[in-house]
């Protein structure tokens, strides 16, 4: 019988953090900082990247105590009822902020003028001028910001990206898309902070729409003018305090939109979250002079693409399998079509992220793409209270 | 051997024309001249009415030689260069009308002014005050009035209807829809009549968009207001006379609106004639508080209903078969699934047209629904041109 | 004011009988012989055919009443309740015929026999030798025999077809296929002539199996061997006469088989009677070493098609609409993707059908395809039976 | 600014080992032993299970070289060239076994021995007779025995399992299936250890196959007799060696085989390796007398259910979007739709194995589960050679 030896730690572990390497505050221990954290520690692993395993230095919550609870939950070493605390510890040199909608922009503008970078769960702001100063401060301080539209990071975007900027579709001619979920279809589903537009901004169009959104943008580039209409469908949903009061839902469940972007794209997008029988439906299609792209991430292990190429008797939209040809794939297995799933898109975001922190790679949706997100969704909420066309 | 006995035609022959029967005058002998004759020839057949075999009576189109050749071809018995003629034929009780759409409307107030039952291939009008007078010459004569709005007959959309006038898939909310196609994808196509706004009147909107609309119509019902985009991507294409000149496209490639209904449901519609890789997608979502209805034509014998009833973990869009519980169908096949085609919409549409002539009982496109469909599409135009919302 | 011209038959036209054209006697009044019939009325005005309108001469069923009922709906001139009567007809020069199948060969026989053509529905026999008669009687008298397996018909298949036979699928591999309907999914409904052998020979396989086996033989080649399992799931019906009395089921309600075609490819077959929602389901996948076919008859108007070439980021199954370059297709309509329908697959036969009687023009499902068909139907039932390999 | 404090760990944990938990030794560092390793982190933290993080103690491959690189990337302690060295570690109570397929009985069985939890990726076997003496390996000395059959643990399986068992669907008529992939459709692909009899066993049949023998087994139960027909259709392939040298292919490219169930449900199952443009196409049908259930892992978060029930209008195959209400989904997402893959897949495995040690609840695809399906394998491999029906 051969020996077994124990195994020292080397540098080039990627399941041991590294000593100059990536050390995390977290502030929101919520669903959404339990999937940043898998990401955290999924993603060396998979990308077995140069940047090893992070170290889950602290994480804030609203009160000391869940804050406590999260750290032994999730593994962090430090836990403090108060985000500033977070910020302010030397040990932390990223922060990820998946704290309730509102308080995204003031929190990463913190983190960034403290020098720290920074990861903000999406939108960057409920209000533009909070993101464009968050967005300065970093750009100031030099420091990596990203805000988690994770959605954009799929290997299909990446595909479709490649389609149009080749030209292969040809020159773009429309988009239309929707991300539709039911959600909040039961009238009867409780009020929550959701429903509350100094906490959450934007409804539909700011949980879902602004995934749409930052789609389109990242495919089809700036957005130049915009008309909306919203509808709120439940008009008053129960207290959750019990108290058998009705609260006024102050959002929108549906908005629907036309778009002309600054390249004369035209777009016809919406987005509800009342839509029954739809879960996740995050959907495009994307029509070009040679071609259309057509994606839905309902199946989101494919893409269908047409070219108006061949024998025209071969045509049709083809039916892509996401694999190793697109980017980002082939982190997670070496065949075709063996099925990525929400997470993963996650852990591609996170992979940039932590290349762009210790290799100075860029990132795509930064705090300015996050900033121009938010402006979109402010002038489809005026468009659709002034009735009117909406420029950018 | 038993005895081989001579039939002799009796009053209920469904093949043969009845003394009092349907006696057809036809005026345009182009594709859609044709595709109206075979659904006249079939509707019996297929529908065992009672109204007999109709008489193919006379047919015009712009010359004489080309009429007297078509009426060869599919059976008329006499021909005309003049389609005044045609309606002033005593023989002839039913006028159909597929003449290009700028006359439509002109022929269809003449045919019913002379107190002939009128069938007019869609658009009814490219000008709407042009359909307003054929509709009220309609009414003051009292004849027969139907606009080839033959996608609305398709047993999928009376099971729709059902289900969103039963109230089983709750209040509705909203509805998005399209109808594209590619056919005018080539910008080297050559310019023809369709891109002429004198005689096509809207391009992508008038010749496809109209039909979404009449979908749109009949299921949701009135159309408020509208804001709309349109874009003429290919702006010159080459004249058919071999010239080497260029024409300008006088009409929309694609046209994108919001619409408010009446009842206050919000929709976003679209049409494209450059979609690459669609061919007929004529394609809808409407979504309840209870339910939703998916559509596309390209599948035109399935429909997806989603209810939200029934244990949730069986949930989900049933992909329903058209099949013999829906309205139409079982004319044609007696199982769900066979496969019912484009032709056999038309002759739905003509079942209906003969049964009102002969019968009495209503028509659903009438001239007034023609009209309002034309009132609409003038709206988006404005609305586009305009760059603002118009109200209906 | 033009004038208007009595039109006069020509030699062309579409719609009316040539003096030297088809004649027909119809064998059958039930539903098939409508559908026969429909086709017959409207191939040439599809097509455009230089074989014009057939006559309908004469018309049997089992009664002298039935039969002259039928004549007078369906307008065939004479009537007769002996099939003899209509074969020895002088007029007749095709004969249709539409019984219940153990009737077909014997039928086919005796018209071929007396020097008509013939134009079988499906399956050609019930007992493989009386189908040999029925094919040798035709070669002998050189007259037009065609059976009447209207799927392969399909623009779909002759596409299909094309991809193989010219190698761009490469060398075929395999093919699974299945035709299931859900029809006898009831056990409460009533015994019929097509549970009992003597009247229908086999059940799923006899009705629906034949279908698919009539594409894997003109797709694939001919059957070398059989591995076969049967199942009757309901044993015994309730007799139809209303008796309370039950009836042995005598043939299966699903058949599985395994397939060595003569050319070494493998296939697995199957066909239920009884399957849950499944209303035409005729579906096939074809595997070869350069790509793959799938088709689903329930969408009837596409085929999905994998081709091995490009850049492998771009492959996918294409969803080909079914469109102008696929065989057949054409006479319907200008533009893919419009929806042709099961009816539609009858006209395209009936113009195979009557160009061969005109024009000389060969058949593809002639008696002879029709005899391998029941040889192939008689192994798998004795495969099943033996539980063993049978060769053909 | 409220205090910062330091988290010490606790019982409770997920991220921490446990003091009596799990401790694994890996024998095996390739692809498949990284997808462990990611299972064995990620499981306690989306189960919150009350097993903590396990240990990662040591890890052997065919050399101390290349297991010590391996227990550097992937985080064990030890590492060692010698397998035995692992399963005789006293700090080890779990051995998993990802090596190639020849091995991992033999591994197994002496894991059972010495008493340690065995986790076996399937085959448990090349060879029933060596699965046998694992499965009473660990009968003997009552170890935790699971075999990593993961698609079974999909949520729609289970869902699927349960539509099945509680009769819902009926008495079960039949069921279709295939698991195809394209991966060695290019014949030029080098021969690799896949391809050798000895190393691997069984081919197509033996890689995908068993996946989908493994779901007939959970879903239809025990097989009684099998007919099976196999073709290696590239008969030589590239020695990798760089030789020029051909060798030969000793296993199926394609195997097809019928199936009667135990309990009498027939079926008809293939798997395919040079299946062109599929990928991870394990697809299956199971029919009843009151529904169906059709399924196909390339859209792995959907599953289609027909149920016949309700208005008849209404029926339709439902496409029930994967969620909560499916056991295993909701330690991934609060909502449907989001979007498992395939990795989740081994995580919901491995938390069946984590509970089974530290709670003792059973396993599904324990060792027994594990010798059947090898049993069956080779009854299909006998049936091909010897061209017969084989009982099991």
């Amino acid at each position: 019988m051969k020996s077994i030896t124990q195994n020292t730690s080397s540098p080039n572990s990627l399941s041991k953090p590294k000593a100059d390497g990536i050390r995390i505050g977290m502030i929101g221990a919520g669903w959404m900082g339990h999937a940043h954290t898998l990401a955290f520690q999924n993603a060396s692993s998979m990308f077995r990247g140069a940047y090893g395993a992070p170290e889950l230095v602290a994480i804030a919550d609203v009160s000391q105590e869940i804050a406590t609870k999260a750290a032994t939950e999730l593994g962090y070493r430090k836990a403090s009822g108060d985000w500033r605390a977070v910020i302010a510890d030397s040990e932390v040199n990223l922060v990820a902020i998946t704290t309730p909608n509102f308080l995204h922009a003031e929190v990463a503008q913190a983190a960034a003028e403290a020098g720290k970078n920074v990861y903000c769960e999406k939108p960057l702001s409920t209000k533009p001028e909070a993101a464009k100063a968050a967005w300065q401060a970093a750009v100031r301080t030099n420091v990596v910001n990203l805000v988690g539209y994770n959605n954009i990071k799929h290997p299909a975007q990446a595909y479709a990206k490649e389609l149009i900027d080749s030209g292969e579709i040809g020159e773009i001619i429309r988009i239309s898309g929707t991300f539709d979920q039911d959600v909040l279809l039961d009238p009867a589903a409780q009020f929550t902070w959701r429903h509350d537009r100094s906490v959450a901004g934007a409804g539909a169009l700011g949980d879902l729409g602004t995934h749409l959104i930052s789609l389109a943008q990242k495919l089809i580039g700036d957005f130049a003018s915009v008309s909306a209409i919203t509808r709120t469908v439940v008009k008053q949903r129960p207290d959750p305090n019990g108290s058998g009061r009705m609260r006024v839902v102050e959002n929108d469940d549906v908005t629907l939109f036309n778009v002309v972007f600054a390249n004369g794209v035209i777009g016809s997008l919406g987005t509800s979250r009342m839509a029954a029988g739809r879960k996740h439906a995050l959907r495009y299609e994307i029509q070009g002079t040679k071609g259309a792209i057509a994606y839905d991430q309902e199946q989101m292990n494919e893409i269908k693409v047409y070219q108006n190429v061949g024998k025209s008797r071969d045509r049709g939209f083809a039916v892509v399998p996401i694999g190793p040809d697109h980017k980002g794939y082939s982190a997670f297995y070496p065949n075709a079509g063996v099925g990525i799933g929400y997470a993963d898109l996650k852990i591609i975001e996170v992979d940039e992220l932590f290349r762009a922190i210790t290799c100075g790679t860029p990132v795509e949706a930064d705090f300015e793409f996050g900033y121009k997100i938010d402006c979109i969704v402010n002038a489809v909420l005026r468009s659709a209270a002034e009735k009117t066309w909406i420029d950018l």
